[in-house]
């Protein structure tokens, strides 16, 4: 039996569904992949404030002790913005430590210099939490891309804006009406200009431009349009006509190699794979040159659909390291 | 380099997709797995006919030459039925080789009589292909049950059954002209009974079984309803009610671990995941306890979704096989 010790970088919703689910899951985790998973600190910036059912101990507002802890295996990544996240990581690595983040702001900035790194240390990078929430795009996207090319992705990738586009169709309310409700159930942050603004979308679209074809399109030359232009009068027209708005972040490669990327509303009827998604579910169509189009619903975001994709990319690695195949 | 003998088991539309693309993707697979792959041999019928693009010399009407074959890597299955389809990949473990199959019937009652002798030889079972086609709900399950537990699955799993009752209608035309329909476009085959009557869906619902419960129920006790009873004035009725038939297929486990399955024509309303899905599309809605409900749209057969998921199948052994991670 190996023993391995975990670290969490943050407590809020992510960070505490990650400690749950492997605190849930140890029993299961142990059978299955052979590793004991236990989780050995938790970085926070208040360590006096008093977490149910963590043990005080467990806690450091210090990152040096989380790099210390000896048999440090992975480290998962549950905090937002550039620094000090991007920090934090790269000196994991360097440990050698394995790191998994839900961080698309970060990620799409240094994903590749992360991931390079991690390779010249022997590790792995798990970014599938980045993107889409509990939609597993990302490593339905690896596994397709060993025999298929990805030929242009179209996604529903903020489920905020989404909800709001949603609610205004459903319930004939005005953007700003919609926008109130959302911030009230909690699905928008008290300041929403990212997830309005189209920039979370522009940033997770970003990351899977990176997967699909190598390379970014430079940001500046990415239209990104938010929704809150859309009027509940073009909504409404729209619906009479048997079409919807859709926030869609889209991205494809031409045969010169050139990347197009685009973020905004489009109008789309009953037969695009991204009409029926309602509410605050993100989806990804993707084409690729022999399966065709295939497409992944699933909550956006969210405690249990973030940390338990999170584990999952933690599971994947113990388990391609227990695998013993004679070539 | 490693170099590996790989052998194809018929040469339908199947087998033959699973020949193009390891022609045309040689030496990307060479590049990104560090494997030439080599077709070594082809196991067909009639070994005097002509086939385009392939090498007399590969084929074979005999078993015994595939066994034979040095540095055998995998076979991949394309042929339909219980036997000679299970004695062929039962022997071809015992040599040593992994074997991927597209063949439900067979899997359905071999699979896990396969992968314990597979385990047992220290080699792979790949069988994406067996279920829902190019949709990748086979990987996808087994990324996600590592943490997830799946606690309820509804599939449209046979594209011919979604075809023919989408072109009811859509055409407001009857199940016997639908079914004309499909069989003219290559859908339906001849004899469509294995289509229409569930027992398609039926194959592959055991399968998804097995995969998301470590078992399947009696087959005796699952009820198994086709489409042919339903009338264009039913279909109508339902549309006018903004309703749909759609053919379920579905099963789940209660809390004394008692499978529950069914498969037959249900109506849904806008709000269900499978009511978008038109044509010969398949979808696999999952539902799960911590990322909630997932679903997969794709495909659900054809040349190359069929042979591509096979190949990626082989990808995936290969890509484990060369990761090195230092435990």
């Amino acid at each position: 039996m190996t023993a391995v010790k975990v670290a969490i970088l943050g407590f809020g919703t992510v960070g505490e569904g990650i400690f749950n689910i492997l605190k849930e899951k140890r029993k299961q985790l142990k059978e299955t992949l052979g590793v004991d998973i236990e989780v050995a600190k938790i970085l926070v910036h208040n360590v006096s404030k008093e977490r149910e059912g963590v043990d005080a101990s467990l806690l450091t507002n210090r990152f040096e002790d989380i790099l210390a802890l000896p048999q440090l295996d992975v480290v998962f990544e549950a905090i937002v913005g550039e620094e000090p996240a991007y920090g934090y990581l790269d000196a994991a690595i360097e440990k050698g430590a394995h790191v998994i983040t839900a961080n698309k702001v970060m990620f799409a900035k240094f994903g590749q210099a992360l991931q390079e790194k991690a390779k010249k240390y022997g590790v792995q990078v798990g970014f599938e939490a980045t993107t889409a929430g509990g939609v597993p795009v990302i490593k339905t996207m690896e596994t397709i891309l060993r025999v298929n090319d990805v030929l242009h992705i179209q996604g529903i990738l903020n489920g905020t804006s989404n909800y709001i586009l949603t609610q205004m169709r459903t319930e004939g309310i005005s953007f700003e009406t919609a926008l109130k409700n959302a911030q009230d159930l909690g699905y928008a942050e008290a300041d929403p200009y990212n997830d309005i603004s189209g920039q979370d979308a522009f940033k997770k679209l970003m990351i899977l431009s990176a997967l699909a074809f190598g390379k970014q399109p430079n940001w500046e030359d990415v239209k990104v349009v938010g929704i809150s232009e859309i009027t509940l009068e073009q909504v409404q027209q729209a619906d009479a006509n048997g079409q919807r708005y859709r926030h869609i972040a889209e991205v494809s490669i031409d045969e010169n190699g050139k990347i197009h990327a685009e973020i905004g509303p489009q109008l789309v009827d009953a037969a695009h794979p991204l009409y029926a998604i309602d509410g605050v579910d993100n989806a990804v169509a993707l084409d690729t040159n022999y399966i065709g189009k295939i497409t992944l619903v699933g909550p956006g975001a969210g405690m249990y659909p973030t940390a338990s994709v999170m584990v999952e990319d933690y599971a994947s690695m113990l388990s391609k390291q227990s695998v013993v195949v004679p070539v």
